[in-house]
């Protein structure tokens, strides 16, 4: 399968580059990225590490979005976010610095080339804020919509938000591009909350990572433990080792690990107390055609033993 | 199947009594009633008149809750129920005063007999406030537990609220409440908002009842036309004939009518601006058995038709 992946590159990020870097049918082709757990220029270097780190020197690295819709400066992640992801994003886990450099084509014009090269042989994950889909739809209509498929880390429909009581991460961090997305047609799967809550990452997995002490085990390993160390919900208490980015890439790849989805037209609420909430298009609620498939619920016990197996392995690999 | 309705008998409310009455598999064993669309004593008469219209004087009618939880004053509705449903809750529309009295046992009791002589082979529809079912299960929770199968008309998961942009009336009515029965264990199949706004009742549908000039087709026909051209979204804008008390007795006696559906365990945020919000109880998110069966969609098109083709029905044969 032909995958790009658009990222702000944090912890969970750095685990689903790792995760499509350990699946055989997953044909990397690029990472696009953007703003949100970090800067844009702190996404792109995180993801031009990790590829080295994972010996992938040859999947390209286009930047794109450095802010949400609207912003006349520049975004910079918030305190929360800081600690969440560590100040370097990456947990304070220390990578050699990249020895390439990101494409000179921008994250818009590279989906766009990829959109037309490609086609419905292309899946595209997001799992940052919408704005370089958005961006890129808005600029060619056409070829985005031919990809063949686009699965969304994103939004929370079933359950509470994580950023607000309303508001889920990606969406928040630019909502009215989320909103054009969800509104364009474009058909898109929406893994959210609702399920990437489901999937726990524990304890254990991660310290299996460390005993072949290998750079890839030692470094997600490392990440790991920061990341989990950090995360609560907007009451401060602990909501487990949640697999948001990987699941999305996984069901990217293996759609069977959904066991509920809904079918529906999404639209976002914006400009009030619940700025970013994910729900029904009530102007859309009886159409015929539906364009997100928002997924309920998952295999998450099977996902997270497979995820926490590949990337074991990976850690092994890189030992010998 | 042996059926209970439970409802705060307004217009909808009498549309699902005569769409139960048009059912041959169902055997209407009761009525009990509470506050919310109306003042639970014009409840009460309402379902003693409808019940005389249909011709079914053996159906007992038990009053219960006339307040939500908590509260210290009797509920009084708000001028836009009046409006919705009418000054005597059924659209203005002039029936008999009622022979027939309640029962001298109260909803609670009547609620609880009937669950400890039928069990699993009862099956409750709650189309009001969720007070009874909450007061009958703190009763008697091993009666009610042993109740086959509960529908209720509550909640709006996927889809904004109608009262306000969180919140079902049925909900909001006695939030509290109703988190206690979502987090009381019962099992609950859940017709929310995000299945009842697909069907619509047509300004044709409601035309044809008008066709024989029988008393029941005639009543009902008002009824609907005045809750039609009265119902509308929180914006002001006609949100269409949708038959929330009907598809929630409808699900009852047809459950192949749902189309998609979600387990989960649903809680209620209550006490903040969201007050009333069903959404899923992130403390219950990974366990793995689930009370709530929240309907996604239904086979809307189809439910109206039949809808409309049974209270035709009872329109013809009353004139006969």
């Amino acid at each position: 399968m032909n995958l790009i992946l658009d990222l702000d590159t944090g912890i969970d990020d750095a685990l689903a580059i790792s995760y499509a870097a350990s699946q055989d049918d997953a044909n990397l082709l690029g990472i696009t990225t953007a703003f949100g757990n970090v800067r844009v220029e702190t996404a792109t270097r995180n993801s031009l590490a990790m590829l080295e780190l994972l010996g992938l020197t040859d999947v390209p690295v286009a930047q794109g979005a450095d802010r949400p819709w609207g912003a006349e400066e520049k975004y910079v992640p918030s305190e929360t976010l800081l600690q969440v992801h560590g100040r370097n994003g990456i947990g304070e886990v220390v990578l050699p610095e990249p020895q390439r450099m990101p494409e000179t084509t921008n994250a818009v014009d590279f989906l766009i080339a990829k959109a037309r090269e490609y086609g419905k042989d292309l899946t595209l994950v997001t799992a940052g804020p919408m704005t370089n889909l958005a961006d890129a739809f808005k600029k060619d209509p056409e070829a985005i919509s031919s990809i063949g498929k686009i699965v969304s880390m994103a939004g929370a429909v079933t359950v509470p938000g994580n950023v607000t009581r309303y508001a889920e991460a990606n969406i928040i961090n630019d909502a009215a591009a989320a909103k054009y997305v969800f509104e364009s047609g474009l058909d898109i799967t929406v893994v959210g909350l609702d399920v990437t809550l489901r999937t726990l990452l524990s304890g254990d997995d991660i310290n299996a990572w460390k005993q072949p002490n290998s750079a890839i085990g030692n470094a997600l390993a490392q990440m790991s433990d920061y990341y989990y160390a950090n995360e609560t919900d907007p009451d401060g208490n602990s909501v487990g080792g949640a697999l948001h980015d990987p699941l999305a890439a996984d069901i990217a790849l293996h759609p069977e690990t959904i066991t509920y989805q809904v079918p529906m037209n999404l639209t976002l609420e914006v400009g009030s107390e619940s700025n970013g909430r994910t729900i029904g298009n009530l102007n859309r609620l009886t159409d015929e055609t539906t364009t997100a498939i928002v997924c309920t619920n998952v295999e998450a016990a099977d996902f997270s033993r497979r995820f926490a197996a590949a990337i074991l392995k990976l850690a092994n690999r890189d030992q010998a």
